[in-house]
């Protein structure tokens, strides 16, 4: 049985993780809300199941713990972010901060960083926006494991969109994805379980399909949405080179193929064509278009009829982005959050190295 | 064997269908050039094929052809586009004009258009922002077709989006990519060849699995990119609910399945919730984040490396977006542009009624 933790003494341990490698208090916090965003949310593959990673990169001197997040250049309604090397979880929520801003004076703003590390979930920056009736957009580029349609090389990450939109008595729109056919997530709990992935999510190095979930360690890639060219991957390519572009070309962040890895006994390319990894952050005031209160009443109805849709046999509702990940926040904040056991044991392990008491 | 054509006089022939209709020389040069760029670049289905039908919305007073075209809200970075009616054609690039004048001025210009009708290929509006060192960005709604995962009824257009982004030597990226599996018009030419579609390109009216190109007919619907739920279809979903939402709710044009036909033999819905189809465009200048030289210089070596990608068996490279419509039109242009039979048949039609010589 997977074991639950409560939420409030997760995110004292994670703090002091982050309190350990040297962060502010201000940036642990911060560094905290959003890592453990992801396991109320649901997405268990970008919450605690990654801090070692984070301290790992810190030791290693990849990750900044202290950085001087600079603004290196500005338009009234642009920015571009020198994030320090600093953690994408500081970074992130910094850069966004920015965007709001310039959205505030001049109806939209747009930021895109370089020198920055992996930045947790994508939603927790563009829901930033939500609360000042703006609607967020947040992307990140990130290690190349995706093969673009007819290549065998991996050239792209699984480079993630959100974009979240407020709407009135309905929750907001917040549709957040991995612009592959499913995220590293999903194989990770796959090679758990010892179970084979679908047709058209992975391919073997030579680009043939496989349902093995472990072929990415063999030289195989993830697969852009669409699974096939016959299928669309090419637009999956696409979605996948466009965050790319935006996140990592636009700010000076190394893009495609030199995206440094997550994991820190890869060392990054000897070659970098940019600092760091790159994110692009927009926020747009609904006022800036129409009525904020027009709006959100219009998105509501939207919102309402296709919930409301006639389903196929089998099924109760039709999804809108962002119910899931909310129906499970709200229970996992009553409930608990279940962690795997291989993730507990990593995070004694971590507890015992930094000299902390785990969670009890 | 398909017939082929001088671009040169198909052109003339639109320009004066275009006229026929009443529009300004300015505008009717403007539709054709829109109309024409989609028969060059290859997207058949968008160009001179369509023609007939922008005639019979216009007859039924359903397209204005002498628009006051208006700006009715703006901040420095935004404005909101009224097209009184007029045709997509015309009212599109005036939009996007906008977006590169706000750019120039504060970085970026973002441009939300209600009350407008088919705008012809995304490709050709963002393809603007180019020449002025800029990223175009363009998306529109369309009448519901798609069913979102799970949901019998077609909510969504096929709603596509168009990246456009400026390189140095190399020629410039361009993504434009229908939110569905497959796009309408390859189902029309499966429907004119008798062929099946691939499985989970479309479903039966209730919602199981279907080969027919006929489905849509009898009340089935487009599957959005990602095919089904194992496959990601939820986030082809999420894409052209984002294209309705920004098209349609931040501009107060008719969204999801309130979105009026484009044919003219069916009626828009009795209770819209807003006026006309909707657009969304944005232009961001390069200079506005790095040097453009710089950005431009990185936007080749990015291309290049994705070109030179090493390729599975039986596929001679890696395709860039952009680069099989770059070569239709260069083809086309040299020897000429193939049109169907049955589009020359319904283009004869449309030259008699308007007492108009055909192009021989």
């Amino acid at each position: 049985m997977t074991p639950t933790f409560q939420f409030s003494k997760l995110r004292a341990f994670a703090l002091e993780v982050f309190r350990s490698m040297g962060c502010t208090d201000e940036d642990a916090h911060t560094a905290t809300n959003v890592l453990l965003q992801a396991d109320l949310r649901g997405i268990d593959s970008h919450g605690l199941a990654r801090l070692s990673g984070y301290v790992r990169l810190w030791e290693a001197k990849r990750v900044n713990s202290q950085p001087k997040i600079k603004t290196v250049h500005q338009t009234p309604s642009t920015a571009v972010v020198d994030g320090d090397q600093g953690l994408g979880l500081v970074v992130a929520p910094h850069a966004m901060k920015i965007a709001i801003e310039k959205a505030r004076q001049v109806g939209t703003g747009w930021v895109a960083v370089k020198n920055s590390n992996h930045f947790g979930i994508a939603g927790y920056h563009s829901m930033m926006a939500l609360e000042h009736d703006m609607i967020g957009i947040s992307m990140t580029n990130a290690s190349p494991l995706v093969a673009p349609t007819f290549s065998v090389e991996r050239l792209l990450g699984t480079n993630p969109i959100c974009v979240a939109i407020p709407a009135k008595e309905q929750p907001p729109f917040v549709a957040d994805f991995a612009t592959t056919t499913a995220a590293n997530g999903k194989l990770e709990i796959l090679q758990r379980k010892n179970k084979n992935a679908p047709q058209g999510w992975i391919q073997k190095k030579d680009g043939s399909a496989s349902t093995n979930p472990n072929e990415l360690k063999d030289g195989g890639a993830l697969i852009p949405l669409g699974s096939d060219f016959e299928h669309g991957s090419h637009k999956g390519f696409c979605l996948g080179a466009w965050v790319d572009i935006f996140s990592a070309v636009l700010s000076g962040a190394n893009y495609g193929p030199w995206v440094p890895p997550f994991v820190s006994f890869l060392a990054p390319p000897a070659d970098p064509v940019g600092e760091g990894i790159g994110h692009f952050f927009g926020a747009m005031r609904v006022d800036a278009f129409r009525p904020a209160e027009e709006f959100k009443q219009h998105m509501d109805n939207w919102i309402k009829r296709f919930r409301e849709a006639k389903t196929v046999a089998g099924q109760t509702r039709v999804i809108i982005p962002g119910d899931p990940e909310r129906e499970a926040e709200s229970e996992r904040m009553k409930e608990g959050i279940p962690l795997n056991e291989k993730v507990v044991e990593d995070l004694q392990k971590l507890a015992h190295k930094l000299n902390l008491t785990w969670v009890n």
